[in-house]
């Protein structure tokens, strides 16, 4: 790992460097991680690039939680328990004020998702931010996409919809309530991981995926994995208060359906399983294939990266 | 991890993404990566940049293979066992050609450097490679920075200075013999990172670097982590007949000090420990601080990542 002008970022928040699985933080050749007996390393990567993924206009702040929180969901979908993350961080010019809001970000991050920074790369170049978590999980028991079986209950946490109205207010296409304007663009660039949860669903779920994508497109991945197919009810699935507001009730669903970015938990539990606090039954798993419902096809297509 | 384009690159070496460490690879949200009892994880990041770490005129072949080669670098400088790696890739089209030879370029390291690829995110954007590795460690064996004392002996693998006469040699700025040419622009190419070496070296060396930035600038590193100096006698210094074949002594010298890129490992051995074959001492550890020796200070300036 070069240092160069990562010390620029490490040093708004070197004291978040720290966790109880870092052995060895940001300083030498690499990161040295505790795992306990028993566990296994969860992994992921996930890059943010201007214009792609944020808009150019971003706070520096929300670029960096939202790069962090994006990545995280990665560890929820598992069920791992956060240990920490690198940082892959290119830019044009290291300008002070940009470095110290982005890092703020990044720290308010990885403070809230307890995941220190343990190590990173910053290089001159065009704007993208990736990142790289680590977790950690008892050997066997992380939660995969592959394990739904016909009878199960399909669930989600929080509510959908949420982050595709909130892109939809930052460039000036919402038409609900002002009210509701400040609480969807919140959804949109700091979206929560639902750690906790993942955690909770460990030998409880039989198959789990995050939302990235648009609630179609990764329950197609989920029974795709599983060889299932799902049944959704479109009039199960969980919508705010702020995402009710708007008086076209055809693209709320709209959006519950397809919207990208609401990184909520998409999971099966088996029938008479109880529901955890905070999720909502929204179809059931059947035999067969593919993702089928009261909606139309039209509204199938998801967000698709690159 | 956005699967989405990532299966372009991954269908070119899905037999390299296994490993016996590896438990659950490409295609859910996450990797699971199993660690021996009583190891630690030892992980680092990299990015290479168009035109800032690899020319435009480059092979995608090459890209691909240094990226991960110099990533790798790391591994070895901490003396851990390659685990696995994840990739994220920025590039401006998904041009099949060019995905085509990149991906060869890291299965070929994969293989080569025993690092299956356990997952990544491609994005669209101006070209960039960001490589994590993953590896394992004895706890509290870790080969570190900051274990060096007066007395040691200051030694480094292989030949300095090769990689950048072969980037000179790129740039048409080699005067060299002709003869030489391949074999050096090889070794800025085609980096050998020193895993085996860098895990025989537990429990022997006392400190350890990676020669990524020049042998005077990480020897600084080194010195500065252990708090001694160094002192380096410049005849010592091993440099390949193929270097030797420029009539230039002093470029030679200049490069054999400051030139990056090497990826050889710098290390310290108490005294008395005898030398792994393919290493040289080129000088020796002393109380106080900095990096001294029988050369011009103008000769100090070390490439600066950024």
């Amino acid at each position: 790992m070069a240092l160069g002008e990562f010390e620029l970022i490490y040093r708004y928040f070197s004291s978040h460097g720290r966790g109880d699985a870092v052995a060895l933080g940001v300083g030498d050749d690499a990161a040295l991680i505790d795992l306990r007996p028993g566990e296994q390393l969860v992994t992921s990567v996930d890059t943010l690039v201007e214009g792609r993924h944020f808009l150019e206009s971003a706070f520096p702040e929300d670029i960096g939680f939202r790069a962090v929180a994006t990545a995280a969901s990665d560890l929820a979908a598992m069920g791992a328990r956060p240990l920490g993350m690198t940082l892959a961080l290119t830019l044009p010019e290291p300008e002070d004020l940009w470095l110290h809001t982005f890092s703020e970000g990044v720290a308010r991050a990885a403070r809230e998702l307890s995941l220190p920074l343990v190590g990173g790369d910053t290089t001159r170049g065009p704007l993208t931010v990736t990142v790289q978590v680590l977790g950690g999980v008892v050997a066997g028991t992380a939660l995969l996409r592959s394990g739904a079986v016909p009878g199960d209950q399909l669930c989600v946490s929080g509510t959908l919809g949420d982050a595709a109205a909130g892109l939809a207010v930052q460039t000036g296409r919402w038409s609900g309530s002002e009210d509701a304007a400040d609480y969807l663009e919140t959804r949109f660039l700091r979206p929560q991981p639902r750690l906790a949860l993942g955690m909770a669903l460990v030998d409880k779920a039989t198959a789990c995926i995050d939302v990235s994508d648009g609630l179609l497109a990764d329950a197609q991945h989920l029974a795709a994995a599983s060889g299932v197919a799902f049944e959704i009810d479109s009039t199960l699935l969980p919508r705010s208060p702020a995402l009710q507001s708007l008086p076209d009730i055809d693209q709320q669903l709209r959006w519950a359906l397809t919207g990208g970015d609401d990184y909520e938990l998409l999971f099966t539990l088996p029938a008479g399983v109880s529901l955890p606090a905070g999720t909502s039954v929204i179809g059931c798993v059947r035999t067969g294939q593919g993702v089928t419902g009261d909606f139309e096809a039209s509204e199938t297509a998801g967000f698709q990266h690159f």
